[in-house]
């Protein structure tokens, strides 16, 4: 059951690949909905859960028996009793998250937030270790590097993985412009998946350039085994600030499935169509 | 059998780390050792084998009973018929390998060589699609750049996978001096492997820099599973002219393997012995 979209935030053409990848694998969406009631049965089929929701809009309810019921709703920071009123730092007092700058300095000046406590940052572990390094430093090493939350490289543990840095399609449209970005991509077929004959076009890679800046390349999003290991070192390039043609002119590993990053010719503007590379 | 080094032109503390790796799985390594005859066996146990070898120093002599013997040999170049020798193009009469330089053009300067072919050079299938894109590109299509081939992203599909991009510790010290590069290492821990307690310090990743040039990292190495798909990314960074300063700002993805490169901070030089890192 989902309230509204799927994995907001992350590129939403891959998101679409990942909900119709679990939905191959026979797993059902109820969206837009919300939860309104779960009930422990007593009669009939005791230890069973009794689930209500009500469609979005309010006009559809649904009603199902399920042996688990998870729920997956976010976290909320616990700064409401900390005494933050008293030194006048600024939070949202829905979520408790803390605004912060570029720096991560509160709107008072000798007070900073690092992590999941800040508004609008990523909450990932190696954020937190980051900033908190790169603020230590800052503070007392004579250094001025900044964490840089923009290119955080991320993945999700879905059935299909999905790994990413840099930004979403619809995020580079907003900054440049459409017409300012070049989006190439391919579906790539892994070796172990060519034997039980797998499905050709489950996998993707897309690469999202800003035109007027070297093609400068400002998204990496791999839909595939091991997106997560293949990623953490497109984000390395993307710190060092990669164009398209530093892409192409890198050699691939013949056979894995990152290989297919460093050979993307055809563009989305072009065609819808992808090719299928990466067999042996 | 082996008949001198493992792995030549590989770095050499990983691939003991490889045999060692392969020695606890209970592979028995017999060298440095040369075949002298392979037999069938006619009587006692029919359909095997009778190996019989002869150690480098011609002192010991081995025979041993198998089901199947695999060579692995290394390959030549049929150039020995196709008239080199007429238009003169120069190569070597042992391999059959052919003399190129930097622009992979022979001495005889309308003639080019790419691929196995080339003398020097790593065997590889993108190494070949890439030196004949580049030369296309060259020849025809006013563009200049060559074939990187010092920053060859490789991997071997040992038991215990490992991915390398640049160069080998013993080519750095030999290029730079040694006292002019600093080697960063780690073992981890890959998040898999803890739930069924393996072997802690199997897995290692080490990078190679070079001083004086900024730390420019010259060499990235890893052996884990997974290897090839963490060292394509790195190999793109590398490319970029990646510092051990641009690696340390980036932030890992948690949890996976490739998240280690991110955060090296030992240095072979300060300590012999590694850090264990990975565990969730
Ligand atoms: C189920 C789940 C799965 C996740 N999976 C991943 C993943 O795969 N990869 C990834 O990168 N990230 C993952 N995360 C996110 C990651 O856990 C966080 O981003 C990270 O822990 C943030 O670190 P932090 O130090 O900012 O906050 P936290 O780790 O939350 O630490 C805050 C600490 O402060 C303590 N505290 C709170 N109030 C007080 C008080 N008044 N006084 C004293 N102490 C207090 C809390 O008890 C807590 O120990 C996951 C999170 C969850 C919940
Ligand atoms: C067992 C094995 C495993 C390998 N695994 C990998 C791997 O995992 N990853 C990787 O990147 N590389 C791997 N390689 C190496 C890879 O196959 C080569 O690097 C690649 O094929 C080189 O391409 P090429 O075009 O230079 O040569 P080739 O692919 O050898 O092509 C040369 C062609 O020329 C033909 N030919 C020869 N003489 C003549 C003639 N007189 N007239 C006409 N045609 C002729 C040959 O028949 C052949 O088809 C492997 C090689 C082997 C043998």
């Amino acid at each position: 059951m989902v309230r509204s979209i799927l994995l907001r935030g992350f590129d939403q053409k891959i998101a679409e690949r990942i909900e119709e990848h679990m939905v191959n694998q026979r797993i059902s969406f109820l969206r837009p909905f919300v939860l309104t009631k779960v009930e422990k049965i007593q009669e009939g089929s005791p230890g069973k859960l009794r689930v209500t929701a009500l469609s979005s809009d309010g006009k559809e309810t649904f009603e199902g028996e399920f042996n688990t019921v998870l729920l997956a709703i976010g976290r909320e920071a616990c700064t409401r009793n900390i005494g933050l009123d008293h030194v006048g730092v600024k939070y949202n007092p829905r979520t408790g998250k803390v605004l912060v700058d570029e720096e991560d300095r509160t709107n008072v000046g000798h007070i900073f937030a690092i992590g999941d406590v800040q508004k609008g940052r990523l909450d990932l572990t190696p954020v937190a270790v980051q900033a908190g390094r790169l603020l230590a430093r800052r503070l007392y090493g004579r250094q001025r590097t900044k964490c840089d939350y923009i290119n955080v490289p991320t993945m999700l543990f879905t059935s299909m993985e999905y790994g990413a840095c840099g930004v979403s399609e619809e995020r580079a449209s907003q900054m440049y412009g459409e017409e300012n970005i070049e989006v190439y991509h391919s579906n790539f077929w892994p070796l172990e998946w060519t034997v039980p004959g797998r499905d050709k076009y489950a996998c993707y890679a897309k690469v999202i350039c800003h035109i007027p800046d070297s093609e400068r390349v400002v998204g990496v999003h791999v839909l595939g085994p091991n997106a997560g290991e293949i990623v953490q070192g497109f984000a390395v390039a993307l710190r060092c600030g990669l164009t398209k043609e530093q892409l192409d002119s890198t050699i691939g590993i013949h056979p894995v499935c990152a290989e297919v990053l460093t050979d993307l010719t055809v563009t989305q503007r072009a065609s819808g169509a992808t090719v299928v590379k990466g067999t042996c």
